[in-house]
């Protein structure tokens, strides 16, 4: 690796690896600066804030190779530091029970990016699995007006696409889809339309791209090659400035597949992901040069690579976050 | 109220009052720098929570004249923008539930004062009204070593005598009664003898008076000269250094008066209080001026008065929470 990829900022919209030393050491050897780190997908309150309890614990033991953020000004300090970023976010609003107020409660605690749904729906909207998506309940409205208020991240990966529409057309700030394939490529419901990608994009908006196998084409016979070729696809809707990486990356995954295809993790099958094995040489969070000597090597500008594998996600959260 | 007054660093130590504009508007003509208002007292995590998102939103609706402190250092920000600081305290360690892990949330939050027991035994400890005092429980002792680790001053007004004993011994920090009187002045369970008050000085901590009429020898006739005795007596004791005030005002108290005596707040009658009324001329935070008036006339040094009105307290706000 170089000296300049070696001072290239990479962040990763997307993962939900178990936590442990060594995927921290495997962040680090990545060269990743910043990752977003789901710490709550179907938890309630009370277990959203056991949950951050038990991040920061372990981040707190691991202080020497990883360091919370909480603003992009907190990224600098990471890199001076040499050590990985973790940026806390949720992948559904499940955390704020009923309770309106308890989002300042998070957004102080450094959770900054909430997907508004997961894959079904919740008091806030619909999912992307759900069979009617009725758009955003009158509590999501008020919901996003707070959000926004904090300067919270909105993310609308598993959102269902009629909440979703509403949600771009409503949030004051740019929102994203922080991982997320096309559907041009793999008609599957996680999916998003060229017309979704595009509609996000000129509302001022953030994408982020997945290279999760069951929205490839290839699916568990997916190459970083293949991978390329979704992100020139999207660079082609997108452009180069407003795009980024989101791997969903699952190191050590505790959960059964099937937590993360029923509803609530025990309820009615949502979807079949078949296999999931991520392309050879981009399977961990170790694994981030690969994917820039594969870039280089199909003749990507510097300019390019640094803003698809980090520089444009840090400039879409300073946007939201303000700081 | 002259110059220099008007510049004095005022603490009150501990406060119940209602929060509201008014109430607010009275701590900033009594030219207070800092209040520590208890959020919580028989709440559980979810209610210690549900308080701290709806006191954040109270704070924020009157910023304009008050202010959270996370540290000794805000405090510097506050006299600045003449505002007043809150710093906010429990009066019990209930709101963590059984999670250890818990109190890192809160501390994060700013809830930087935690009192171990309030009135009866809780998981940590017993309180000054039970019959019987075991000491700390072991799960107290961990409690204990949590909070000296994250920086929370351990208060010991309500809790009993055993395991406020064991408490000071085994804090590696300072700990202090906030709002306590002297036993010798008023037999009465919640006031300290006087071995007691030496023995927390002793051990390095810190205490604060209260004017809070039962605990004074003449009840409901007192006045604010009693109080300067009462001041007088526990400086004779303490040195003019460690002593401080905490008026347990309780302005605008939405609770009946049972819930204040009342196990849990509805259980067993625990004490009778009688008539609560403050001495003259000292019966809500606007009333600070009054006392350092009285104080002037005793002819107490302007040393004197500035300690006990509160660099004292701000001196050993700082020992514990480290800036």
């Amino acid at each position: 690796m170089s000296a300049s990829e070696n001072s290239m900022v990479i962040v990763d919209g997307l993962v939900v690896s178990r936590w442990s030393r060594s995927l921290f050491e495997d962040m680090r050897r990545g060269g990743l600066t910043a990752v977003n780190c789901s710490c709550s997908v179907w938890e309630d309150f009370r277990g959203s804030m056991a949950r951050l309890a038990d991040y920061k614990k372990m981040m707190e033991e691991n202080g020497d190779i990883v360091t919370q953020i909480y603003t992009t000004q907190d990224i600098g300090r990471v890199r001076r530091e040499n050590k990985v970023g973790i940026l806390l976010g949720w992948q559904n609003t499940s955390g704020i029970d009923d309770q309106m107020s308890f989002l300042g409660l998070f957004h102080e605690l450094g959770v900054r990016v909430m997907q508004l749904t997961y894959n079904t729906q919740n008091l806030v909207g619909s999912g992307c699995y759900e069979a009617r998506d009725g758009g955003l309940s009158d509590f999501g409205r008020d919901v996003i007006g707070e959000m926004n208020r904090l300067g919270i991240v909105i993310d609308l990966s598993h959102v269902g696409a009629r909440t979703a529409d509403e949600a771009i057309r409503l949030s004051r700030q740019p929102v994203c889809y922080s991982h997320i394939a096309p559907k041009a490529l793999k008609d599957h419901p996680r999916c998003k339309t060229d017309d979704q990608i595009r509609f996000i994009i000129d509302k001022g908006g953030f994408v982020g791209a997945t290279p999760f196998p069951p929205f490839m084409p290839r699916g568990a016979e997916s190459t970083v090659e293949d991978f390329l070729d979704m992100l020139e696809y999207m660079i082609g809707i997108t452009g180069e400035d407003r795009l980024g990486i989101g791997t969903d990356f699952s190191q050590g995954d505790p959960y059964t597949p099937d937590y993360w295809v029923r509803d609530k993790g025990y309820g009615r099958k949502l979807t079949e992901f078949g296999q999931i094995k991520y392309p050879d040489g981009f399977q961990t969070s170790a694994e981030y040069p690969n994917l820039i000597t594969s870039m280089q090597r199909r003749g990507w500008r510097e300019r390019r690579i640094r803003n698809v594998m980090g520089e444009n996600w840090v400039r879409f959260l300073r946007d939201v976050w303000g700081a």
